[in-house]
């Protein structure tokens, strides 16, 4: 085989996920992701750090692209709609790879220690998402509660998107979620939060 | 000193305050632990099985009393105000201790690996709340949202109680960071977020 590999990153991550799935993260070597390529270690670690990084490579990437639509967002948009807006777009790119995507997700629910790694990275995208709010002159606490409630409605969106066999758009079920947070919090009744205090159930 | 030791507990719990802080978390030892409230490593191992359940050991009780909050909450509530009724009485609890809440806080902000405790904490929380709404027969995706907006409000009143100079309640704070939710929400224009799909930002 020559030093050059057409696509040498795809077809690790392609067989990394399948042997993922098929052995379990833990039980599978770098050894056997690239024999499963076709490809050399080396070739594998020339694109990634470790086995993890198959799964977690992108995600800086994804941040900043969450944090440029968001700064990039029109000065009018509302700052739940910035968020949203940012997410729409992501999930507009899970939908051309619905499948790679899938596959991950299935290696991730099956891992104490990937399901860790992967709420880190959703609370660090919240994070960078606040800051870029901020950056366009939102205050706190709606920064930081638009940004949250922004990953709260993708995380739903995405469970249902995943579990979808209709296989409609990521970006329906965000619309649909964002809909559904907003129909629950108009339904919050300022009396029954005050209620609340100080009556403790058993 | 005699076995039975008078809130042995209590002691071992401020005296790990005390030095996680002036010295961090990794840095102290149990035996030091033990040694600054005045009692044995014996002693500190018959409460905790280490020196971090000293800050995470209450998780499990708290997500009990959440749920069961939630579970307790009026039928006729709407699932929003049973999550937030159960906040508001965890945050009256917050309140009687805010002291060690807060330096509990200090320590956890110092140290990444028990941030990213305790964020797998809230998720952990949300997942039991979400699941306690279900038991009222709150169907997908408006418990899981429900619950998720719900941690996301606290996370923030919560930031908002410890850095508040004017020692307001922290239920005051889960009270206005439902509301700001509320008015976030409010504000999202469905064709904003129609008109996201596609547009990529750069």
């Amino acid at each position: 085989m020559g030093r050059w590999e057409p696509n040498a990153r795809g077809r690790l991550e392609q067989a990394a996920l399948e042997l993922y799935i098929e052995r379990g993260f833990d039980q599978t070597t770098v050894a056997e992701i690239a024999m499963r390529a076709g490809l050399t270690e080396r070739t594998f670690f020339r694109h990634f750090a470790d086995k993890r990084e198959v799964l977690f490579g992108g995600a800086s990437m994804l941040q900043e692209f969450l944090v440029g639509a968001v700064a990039g967002a029109p000065a009018s948009a509302a700052p739940i709609d910035a968020i949203a807006r940012a997410l729409q777009t992501v999930g507009a790119q899970f939908d051309e790879r619905r499948d790679s995507v899938r596959q991950r997700q299935t290696v991730i629910v099956a891992n104490t220690e990937l399901r860790e790694r992967e709420l880190i990275k959703l609370a660090s995208l919240a994070a960078a998402m606040a800051e870029a709010l901020r950056g366009r002159g939102v205050t706190d606490p709606a920064a930081g509660l638009a940004a949250e409630a922004g990953i709260a409605v993708f995380r739903i969106a995405f469970e249902r998107w995943i579990d979808d066999t209709d296989q409609r758009d990521l970006s329906h079920h965000i619309r649909e979620s964002l809909a559904e947070l907003k129909a629950l919090t108009a339904g919050a009744s300022s009396h029954g939060v005050r209620e609340g205090l100080g009556q403790v159930p058993t």
